[in-house]
């Protein structure tokens, strides 16, 4: 059974890499919605689906869907997938292997059907590079992708709805992409993107929930001054109030067990070696599985940013960008993913995903679910990204046996 | 004396208001190294010289030199004064109320011959603004206009040695703007810039030594990586490191006493929101009178950056791009300022200068010493820059009796 699956692990990477060569770009993988790689991808896997024996189209928001009938007519279906588009010079299994991963899932079957159906999407959209509004793919399945989305353009003016025609797609046929009663549920393999299975030293995670996030836009205004002239008592710097905030912030998300709060962002004004800094700008991302957690921890930090400028003689405004909701994966399927994954001889961890995916759209209508696998160094959104053969095999043996729990 | 100085104070304020107005730009004061409106900046002054019983010149490196005579020929000679040129879109008073206090002085003598000569000097460039290097008209009195000085050139192509000849002066005759034996000492009187003696309460202080100062570019290199999926105990953020850098930089300034350090430019990259950053380049800024507790401290602070960078896992660059030695005020000079100050009334603060001045580059070859001016608010090289008329009444008291004491 290991060296079997290793094989099938192994043609799983080979039609990964084959599939990153379908590129706008010839000396790297870049893959935008709908653009013309993105057909030969297409072209690709659906002779890969209907080899094994489903039946493929492409509904009228670009999205690839391979249908594996269920051993009975009108059985309910459980749709397998992620997203086929990419960053700009993207690594070969964001997204991919999740679609991938499901197509190898059919062929495990060999034929045999289950007591639902299954089907097999790769997501058009999910990066948000080419309209930046990600998630256009899945949207189309909960009725999400609407006439606001459909009339924005890229950086050639080039509406979401011209470029389902220019695909040769129907735009009015979007509605029929919708997903119906007879959906079960998703499930959705991806690389981890982050170091926390490496760290354990464990190929698979079971997604439990995706993180909600809030962002801010922090300014702190001093005085700006001679470096020379200005004793240390008599400062109002920016530059070194900021320091002392995003000290306190590192601190207070080391606090709370499963928090991440990022300053990635530090614009300072002047910006010059000699003169103290009048202005200091900075981004902040907090996230948590929790949004009751998250939400006081950006309180607790504003107020630090507060008390840190009152102290030091300098004001701070602090605007919320974005305060967006987590989201839980279903229970039920989580419970049997951790069971396959016990199968299949592997410490079932149960984590937050820090990032968004297609399954927190699908979610809104379906119950869905994430197997996450380990990434190496964490490195995701560059070439260098990868997978360990084995644990693309362990992904394998996992989904085998959950579509046997789910179908029992 | 009170009511005649602070009369003669109100003129000195006009003068200086006066010559603001020659400017290479209508809307505000901006006048460099040997533009066209320093010519009638040198006419305007030339006049007030010569009605107070000066002889006239205008030195091969463009300095105004007015020289009133002793009251026996060949005596040696003091000077007095500061720079003509200003910063863009500066204040009326940085390095004119030096000048224009060295007129005042004389006509305060009203005819009166001391056993010294006096020459009050404007020189014709301190801020470093046209060609990039300060100092180009103190640097010809002491023998430091060099060949390659003469041949740098300014953004439009034009050379130090061709603005000189544009002006109608000969660069042949450049050393003979050099200083000779009979010059006794330098004394400029100059604005603060700085918030001390405001803070103090005090009008005068008088300058025992200008700082030395050294500048630094410090790299901290980490790990990019994404703000959701990486934990806070995975994680190299050159920002947060740099952040716990700049936090012991202030605490360490402010535990020496004259010390001033300024991280005054922050860049990040990526500089995204949700990316961690893995590269935070700083300035580092460090002043004091002492040239040992200044490098001991810059070594301190290095220290600091290599540890901190160490237990976070991050390298860092420590760049050193300028160390610049403290120049002493001559004591003799310096204890007859105090007398004098004293004998106008006022406490005399000795201070230290945070910032550079012509004074600096004469005390390489006479006794110089500095009056600082209180600065309201500390503001300069801004139009707002002012001064109190009380506190330059005291500077001419002051100035008119240091002259009576270096005589007697």
């Amino acid at each position: 059974m290991i060296r079997e699956s290793e094989a099938s692990a192994e043609k799983v990477i080979d039609r990964c890499r084959k599939l990153a060569r379908f590129s706008e770009d010839p000396g790297c993988t870049t893959r935008t919605f709908l653009s013309p790689p993105m057909r030969d991808c297409h072209k690709e896997i659906a002779g890969w689906l209907a080899a094994a024996g489903a039946e493929v189209t492409v509904d009228a928001a670009g999205n690839l869907r391979g249908l594996y009938p269920a051993a009975v007519p009108g059985a309910r279906r459980l749709l397998i997938g992620s997203h086929l588009d990419t960053v700009p010079n993207a690594g070969a299994y964001d997204g991919i292997l999740g679609v991938v991963l499901g197509v190898a899932l059919l062929e495990e079957l060999r034929g045999r059907r289950l007591s639902f159906a299954i089907e097999v999407v790769g997501f058009s959209e999910e990066e948000g590079v080419r309209y930046g509004t990600p998630f256009i793919g899945s949207r189309a399945l909960v009725g999400r992708l609407d006439d606001e989305l459909l009339m924005r353009k890229d950086k050639d003016g080039i509406s979401v709805r011209q470029a389902v025609e220019e695909f040769g797609l129907e735009p009015a046929e979007i509605p029929d992409a919708l997903l119906n009663n007879d959906a079960i549920g998703f499930l959705e393999f991806h690389i981890e993107q982050g170091p926390i299975l490496e760290d354990l030293g464990l190929p698979l995670g079971v997604v439990e929930t995706i993180v909600g996030q809030s962002r801010l836009e922090i300014t702190f205004v001093g005085r700006g001054n001679h470096a020379g002239t200005t004793p240390m008592h008599l400062r109002h710097d920016a530059i070194a109030a900021a320091a002392e905030w995003i000290t306190a912030v590192e601190k207070e998300a080391r606090r709370i067990p499963g928090l991440v709060a990022t300053v990635g962002q530090f614009e300072a004004k002047p910006g010059a070696t000699n003169v103290i800094a009048g202005e200091a700008r900075l981004s902040l991302d907090v996230r948590h599985g929790s949004d009751d957690i998250r939400t006081r921890a950006v309180d607790t930090l504003v107020r630090l940013a507060q008390q840190i400028s009152k102290r030091r003689g300098l004001t701070v405004q602090c605007n919320v960008l974005l305060n967006q909701k987590a989201v839980s994966m279903d229970p039920f399927l989580v419970s049997k993913i951790k069971e396959a994954i016990e199968h299949s001889g592997c410490e079932p961890r149960v984590m937050v995903s820090g990032a968004g995916h297609d399954a927190m759209i699908l979610a809104e209508k379906i119950p869905s679910a994430m197997i996450f696998l380990r990434t190496p160094g964490g490195t995701s959104h560059a070439p260098e990204e990868t997978v360990e053969i084995a644990d693309v095999a362990k992904a394998l043996e996992t989904g085998v046996h959950l579509l046997d729990l789910l179908a029992s």
